[in-house]
């Protein structure tokens, strides 16, 4: 970023822009310096800019690799698969980008109008100010971005609920992805014609942010560094958002340094999961992880092909879902490792560092601007390789998918 | 245990007992107290027993149940399957049993004569109390217990090749598995003879060995705590003892509490693989984490069919494979939870101690005696559900498996 983004004298370091603006575009949110403090209005602008180009690029880019995964399915599957491409409004490449611009600007627009709102007559902000704050912050958190422009990010809102919830709502919508949401507003109420895809996220989703809010407020309820001094409702009001942030975003209203190990842990699988494919939240997709769900349940019950819903699931689904946790996962234990050899943190502060940057989400513990050059650099990969790696994989595989020639015999090693 | 197994006045706490015992045959090595001191000679005579009843229990128990699943399996595969039964000798019951026993005396009897020459003339011990201790450690070897009768476990003898690489060699025998042993011993020289689970045991340790040997003693080389004060074929003979015992023996050549972070982290993922099946090595086994690798490596390749060394690996044997890897890990984590909420251990430490538990290795950071009765009582149920869960589910697993009366339509969510 230019000299101008910066506040007082001289340019930021090249290693401090470069790491912002990687984080802003890959909307992960993890910061080397105060977004608050550091950057002009102008470098503010700058990432704010970062943010949305990198969510609608998303977006976008996942929805029309699906399209062409989809073109390139044999005659049969494709019968199949035309219905649900159009039931999730994908039928071509220039009315799936006017509709994923269309739905995250109105979306965007009516989080700022709110957040806008409370900061004009709830904290007497100028009006200037007070449209800026929401934009930006509307537009950080449709995005799953978690930028704030605060320097405790959002601790000081912590129990406002007129701040927190339409931050958590902007959060879900993004997180659930462009096809759920093209299926939502053209069958609020009919979820039998919901797609396999779109019944997986909103359950999931649900799931998820239930059991996260539960297990966050339980662990740390008398915790006297973060939930212990608050009543009750804000217990909950506070251990909700920081579920929910979980599902990329990576607002913080409360200190994570201060935080359990346990929940960090918890925290550390939410992460590792994300959200619904083709939106703004990061991580492995709750689609991955209720495949792997689904075909532990069929292989328990014993049954030979797995059940999702009353539909069948592809089986060429299971093997990418199992392709895309395990390289997950060697991605992550790898980079903990380097890290680990690297700064002098704990085991727990580094894997909800690597996680966060990989699943693109931007909690820390408070440690990523202590971390030497070299392992800021990981990080930045880790944030570029979880942000496109998935679905960049995940459509090779299937587009590479071909039938072997031949048959071979077959054997069954002892497993267990 | 009796009073009569207590060195001083009074018994043993019933946990230390029980806690123990449980350590013994399910031949983990994990303990509370030190076995050199606290027990007397009749309670370590105990103690070798519950290790070689444990031992051979559990290798007869998974070689029977696997001839019961080979048995239910359907006419064609069982033709095919009958020609491997044979050539890993589970014909009948009785036949294994006595092959089992022979071959598991047969090497600890070889094992315990070199350690008792040495311990006889390398270091002056009496020759009652030489051969004892050669046939413990013979007995705690081959069956990858990892209990030792010196208060330092293995420490004093770090650097001494003639008491290191008898109990390796001990280790690893064990931790192939009898199904292996036996192939070996009838065609030593002929691989192509070998069934897939020969080629995936022998390839995996081997590949295994190699890798932690390097990455432990790269890790360490340097430590002023560990390895840094020998000189560097010592260095290397300490990280290759500790390489094998993370499959899954668990004696200690060195001070784990002295480690660093990263070499816990690495040595959780061997100890977490393990050893062969139907050994007398824990963890998820190697074949499980071979068929997680070649599926992967079917699916970046993309080919429909998951081939391994030129035979077709079969459906249902990839996803037992992935239920027993999400259990585990399900159980890892939860586990981890249970002790962070307890006790005030670091992650790393404590996942270590989890995971060391779960895959019966025995490795600690030292934490064990420091945890509360609540956490004992897990680490407990850990080993018994690491030594017999991944089996018995497997086989439950394999037996009950089922074709889908009909077909359902088949969908695809979007992955990654
Ligand atoms: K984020
Ligand atoms: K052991």
């Amino acid at each position: 970023m230019l000299p101008i983004a910066r506040v007082g004298p001289g340019g930021s370091s090249l290693l401090e822009a470069i790491f912002t603006a990687t984080s802003a575009v890959c909307v992960t949110g993890l910061v080397v310096v105060d977004t608050a403090t550091h950057w002009t209005p102008f470098g503010q602008v700058v990432i704010m800019l970062l943010i949305q180009v990198g969510g609608l690029g998303i977006m976008t880019f996942v929805s029309v690799v699906g399209l062409s995964v989809l073109r390139k399915m044999s005659l049969r599957s494709r019968i199949t698969a035309a219905a649900e491409v159009k039931s999730v409004g994908l039928e071509d490449v220039r009315g799936l980008v006017l509709g994923v611009v269309g739905t995250s600007v109105l979306i965007e627009l009516c989080v700022a109008v709110v957040l806008s709102l409370r900061f004009l007559f709830g904290y007497g902000e100028p009006l200037g100010r007070a449209l800026w704050l929401g934009l930006f912050h509307a537009v950080s958190s449709f995005n799953n971005a978690g930028f704030a422009l605060f320097s405790d990010n959002m601790i000081s809102y912590a129990t406002d609920p007129w701040v927190c919830l339409p931050l958590a709502a902007a959060v879900i919508l993004g997180g659930l992805g462009f096809p759920v949401l093209v299926q939502l507003r053209r069958y609020p109420r009919l979820p039998r014609k919901w797609v396999m895809n779109t019944r997986l996220v909103l359950a999931g989703t649900v799931v998820l942010l239930v059991a996260g809010a539960v297990y966050l407020t339980a662990v740390e309820w008398s915790n006297p560094s973060t939930l212990g001094p608050l009543g009750w409702s804000d217990k909950i009001l506070v251990g909700f958002f920081q579920s929910v942030q979980a599902r990329t975003a990576g607002f913080n209203s409360i200190d994570w340094g201060q935080m359990d190990s346990a929940s960090l842990l918890g925290t550390d699988v939410l992460m590792l999961i994300g959200g619904g494919p083709a939106g703004t939240a990061g991580g492995i997709k709750i689609t991955t992880f209720a495949v792997l769900f689904f075909v532990l349940v069929a292989e328990i019950r014993g049954e030979g092909t797995v059940t999702v819903f009353g539909k069948q699931l592809a089986r060429s689904v299971q093997r990418q879902a199992i392709t895309i946790v395990l390289i997950a996962v060697a991605v992550i234990a790898f980079s903990t490792v380097i890290l680990m050899l690297l700064t002098d943190f704990s085991l727990d502060a580094l894997l909800f560092e690597v996680i966060s940057a990989f699943a693109t989400v931007g909690l820390s513990t408070g440690i990523t601007a202590a971390i030497p050059p070299g392992g800021q650099v990981v990080l930045m990969l880790l944030m570029f390789i979880g942000r496109l790696g998935p679905i960049a994989f995940a459509s090779a595989l299937a587009l590479r998918q071909r039938p072997s020639a031949f048959e071979l015999p077959i054997e069954r090693p002892i497993i267990g």
